[in-house]
């Protein structure tokens, strides 16, 4: 039997990261290239394919046997048609990706919101292997996810369903989220609401480690900075965390009352700082979700780290091949 | 070809609905009988069966021709292993409905959740006809829901997912929900918490038509007067309902970015005063859901009224056969 081999294109703001595999998802060759987002599409366009082209020749894979192309991108996107619609990161619009991939290259194109292609590949390689269902979250400057049910992403009616990031979670909240709307799952419980909980609160009050941190330069404060006063024991910075620990517990439990996933996947840069919040996101989880719902619920780290996107892109590429 | 008939059995808490359809869910017979939940599980059994006996007997269809019985009953239950694990509403517990139904009836049998049988009755016959994917949200004592994804009820992970009235949605509210759980959907936004908020503000302030109207009892305030006191242009009652109207708005909105319908059913007892908080429902949804789900959103009054429930259970019966 002919083998299979797919290849993966992660379009990231600053990088364009590609891979090749087999039909396992090892990864046989790896191209980085800048994505030079501010010179516009043919540019941009120019370096996602030559970093196909790299790969290809980085491998012994003939081109024939490469079954599909994924393509992971942050959206809006129209993800039947293969059109990437914005992207505030890129200055593009209502790019037919798809069409112009498989025009140069002869291969099948298919097209997916970042977030959800890191969901697909946390199911099929990571730490979602073992279920049908998970939720894959990424808490980081904002919060994403994707939703996989049946070892499928979910997209529901339209198609962009599965914006965990921008459910309201706080109505009342002034936290603005990137999306418009305030108090948003993201505005309210991401890396950057532990920043900005942190640059409040220093506004009143200089007698803690985050102001000596940060020197008094308050736009030096990050998650990262909060989390090295709270490890050093900084009362103030150890709160910060209690309470987004606390609306993430929220989040998640709304995403389990809604979806009833067997495994929750968490991911992004706020986990490295886990055990200054995990307790209280436990805490509140169980208080919020539903008895049922919480039966046989695991909740898990991702595991592909740096690959996951590109990793998505592969898991996109392989669709329903792997299953 | 031989014709097809269902029957569907709505299992209240105080009374038991039947029908018997054609394959278009046309009710040839229907039959009401009470439930007598207090008396245990072999009186609430043979009432539904004596109603199931009932339809085919009022009907001219030979049993043989039915193709299977639906049922539709409050969770939570096991719809897979057919069985009803609790009802706080009747006597019993661990019932193995299907099974037993079967063996008597020698017909197929499905068990549903209500909610998401009534959705399902939306979209096969009520307001939701023309779509594949609708959210139907009930909104009376309590807010309840069901998801349809292409025309098939949205289970989710372990079966027991869309559970919309128990998304938290006010974390820091002391609003209890039955669930056990503060802030709920439900406990914020249904026809109880519009009572609540007036009880809580009639203690402070006597001077409003809706003490009036209770005539100093406050066990008498319910959504109905409320809504009987806004209508006659009570600014406490007014008020309730923006407030009311705000949070189904944030509700709805979250449905909406999570599963991102092409139609949101409402029903309920509570959509009778619609026009006292559709206006800030609709501006909350505005500003909070996602530019691309808003697109091509439709917000539609459920059809099918006191029938809901039976044509859901109906549904539930036909399964696939209708699609």
């Amino acid at each position: 039997m002919k083998k299979k081999y797919y290849i993966g294109v992660d379009i990231g703001g600053t990088k364009i990261l590609t891979a090749l595999t087999d039909k396992k998802g090892n990864i046989l060759s790896k191209a980085k290239k800048p994505t030079e987002a501010d010179l516009g599409q043919e540019v941009i366009m120019r370096n996602i394919q030559e970093s196909i082209d790299k790969v290809v020749d980085k491998s012994e894979v003939q081109k024939e046997s490469i079954i599909r192309i994924g393509v992971g991108s942050p959206g809006p996107l129209d993800y039947e048609k293969g059109i990437i619609i914005e992207n505030s990161n890129l200055s593009w619009k209502n790019v037919p990706i798809v069409k112009i991939l498989n025009e140069i290259n002869g291969i099948d194109v298919v097209l997916e919101n970042d977030a959800n292609a890191a969901a697909l590949a946390e199911n099929y390689f990571g730490a979602g292997k073992k279920a049908d269902c998970i939720v894959y979250i990424t808490i980081s400057t904002g919060i994403g996810g994707g939703i996989i049910i049946n070892r499928r992403i979910f997209h529901g009616g339209k198609g962009n369903a599965g914006e965990i990031g921008h459910m309201t979670l706080v109505p009342e909240s002034v936290y603005q989220c990137g999306c418009g709307n305030k108090g948003c799952f993201e505005a309210v419980a991401s890396g950057t609401a532990i920043a900005r909980r942190a640059k409040d609160a220093v506004l009143d009050n200089k007698d803690n480690l985050i102001y000596k941190l940060c020197k008094g330069d308050l736009d030096k404060i990050d998650a990262l900075l909060v989390a090295e006063a709270a490890k050093k024991g900084d009362y103030l910075a150890l709160e910060i965390f209690k309470i987004t620990g606390n609306l993430l517990g929220v989040g998640i439990a709304n995403v389990v009352n809604l979806f009833d996933p067997e495994i929750i996947v968490l991911g992004g840069g706020v986990m490295s700082a886990e055990s200054l919040f995990i307790d209280q996101m436990v805490e509140s989880l169980k208080e919020r979700a539903l008895k049922p719902n919480l039966e046989n619920l695991v909740i898990k780290k991702a595991e592909l780290g740096k690959n996951t996107g590109v990793l998505g892109a592969v898991a996109v590429a392989m669709g329903d091949d792997l299953l």
